[in-house]
């Protein structure tokens, strides 16, 4: 396995005057538009599988990113959605980008709404992984039996936790998972570290924030027309495939794609297949999602 | 739009001793698998889109199919998609294909489920398209008022019904299906002819049969391990989204796609990215659904 793009990036700082230093890698190249990478609940740059950054990073240029108080972007971690899409848009703002497209994975994904919303002319096609719209159903509900099972387990160290979190509980889920985890640890320096559980509260508190809705349920969905693709394992048990189904059933330009045994972590566990659906998806010129 | 391939083939008859006489066309060639193609609720081998079948057909050979008693098909409709599935197999057997791909679309997707239960070695890969497990919802509910509008409006002749009930009535989606029909007119002479309501009666005894289950709902899903394509228009009014998702929930090793802006006949809709998205799985040769 070659990770060689990923694993060479150099973690550099923007530092927006009046604002917050945020941290981020950003490699690769080609035809295609700049992608801003958007991480999960907890995640740091480090939690990118380079496999699949790799494989992205072939086709176009890649910018992952800390949100605030993330790694090692200053600042505290915003307890809204549209707190840390304010510190995304900030972001690329300060580095220069008018347009770029986007993937948000998990609560990456719901940032990545809300960015939409906020600032339509930023982003030109969405990829939403694993992620539920506003006014989703059980979102990151770690106290769930099957999460906190392995969440408290303490033989569960670093990223092992994450084989059992991110990945169905068969063989095939858990071999997948394995890699995974191996992938991740191939990176030796220059590291973010591991979020503490300030950032877990803060962000968790945003979850229960994004559940609430006001007015008639998902009518934000519709005013998005950015051709989107929809991604969900199809047994993800953080933010169930559902809230995939309510997006693409909502969201007026959406193709979706399911994973079978796979859970949150699809992206990772078919690398190989999500890399190439992906870039099937960003290769498109027309308007339309369909690919 | 060069639809050579699919308006050049000539319908075919095998008889069947002490069976029936079925008629079907076969055309096309290529690399990949024998792939059968199992028609939707009255429909015939007219009814295939030729925009469709064609890009299937350069990649390999694909045989079109009348069940008894459709089209020039000699015996009388089976009120049970068991019934028609034995049709099927017995057409298989009498050409000798030992081993196929399939697509079933609609009632098609159904007759193949229960060919694949029933013999589950003449299928090497499945894709179904608008189609429900047996004790799927909403199963071609005619009489729903956003359907019955258009089947008892007179000025709906011939296939024109089906630019009104296969795809949504947004522009995008009636410009499709406008184009959809103007293709299925091209064919000009060796037609099957229009199905009578002696045959929309019968298959429509056969969807009220399949939205019946006993047992654990959906525990034959399980058993069916061959890699799987799903297919669906968001906004499918015959045979709802739903119904695919919980294809993809219980089948252990299946893709699903979903399309904006597109009801029940997705595959015509979008027949580029359809047959795009149908060799790339078709020409997987490992055992996983993913692609």
């Amino acid at each position: 396995m070659s990770t060689h793009l990923s694993g060479k990036a150099r973690t550099q700082f923007l530092a927006i005057k009046g604002g917050e230093r945020y941290a981020y890698r950003r490699f690769g190249g080609g035809p295609g538009l700049l992608l801003l990478l958007l991480q999960h609940f907890t995640g740091t740059l480090d939690n990118w599988d380079p496999a699949l950054t790799d494989a992205l990073a072939e086709g176009r240029e890649l910018i992952l990113f800390d949100n605030a108080g993330i790694g090692r972007s200053s600042g505290s971690v915003p307890t809204t959605v549209a707190g840390m899409a304010k510190h995304a848009a900030a972001f690329l703002d300060g580095l220069g980008v008018d347009t770029c497209d986007v993937l948000g994975f998990s609560l990456g994904g719901m940032v990545a709404q809300q960015m939409v919303l906020d600032r339509p002319t930023v982003f030109r096609r969405l990829i939403l992984v694993g992620t539920a719209p506003r006014g989703g159903e059980d979102i990151m509900h770690l106290e769930k039996p099957r999460l906190a099972k392995h969440l408290q387990d303490p033989s569960n160290k670093g990223y092992s936790v994450l084989q059992k979190i991110f990945f169905t509980l068969t063989p095939s889920g858990q071999a997948a998972g394995a890699s995974f985890v191996e992938r991740l640890a191939e990176r030796k320096e220059d590291l973010d570290g591991v979020s503490g559980p300030e950032v877990a509260d803060a962000q968790m508190a945003a979850f229960r924030d994004w559940e609430r809705f006001t007015g008639e349920r998902f009518a934000d969905l519709r005013t998005i027309r950015h051709p989107t693709l929809v991604v969900n394992g199809v047994h993800d048990e953080m933010i169930p495939v559902v809230n995939s189904y309510r997006l693409v059933e909502n969201l007026p330009n959406a193709v979706l794609l399911t994973y079978p045994d796979a859970g949150h972590g699809s992206l990772f566990q078919y690398h190989d297949s999500f890399a190439h659906q992906a870039a099937a998806f960003l290769s498109v010129t027309s308007e339309s999602a369909v690919y």
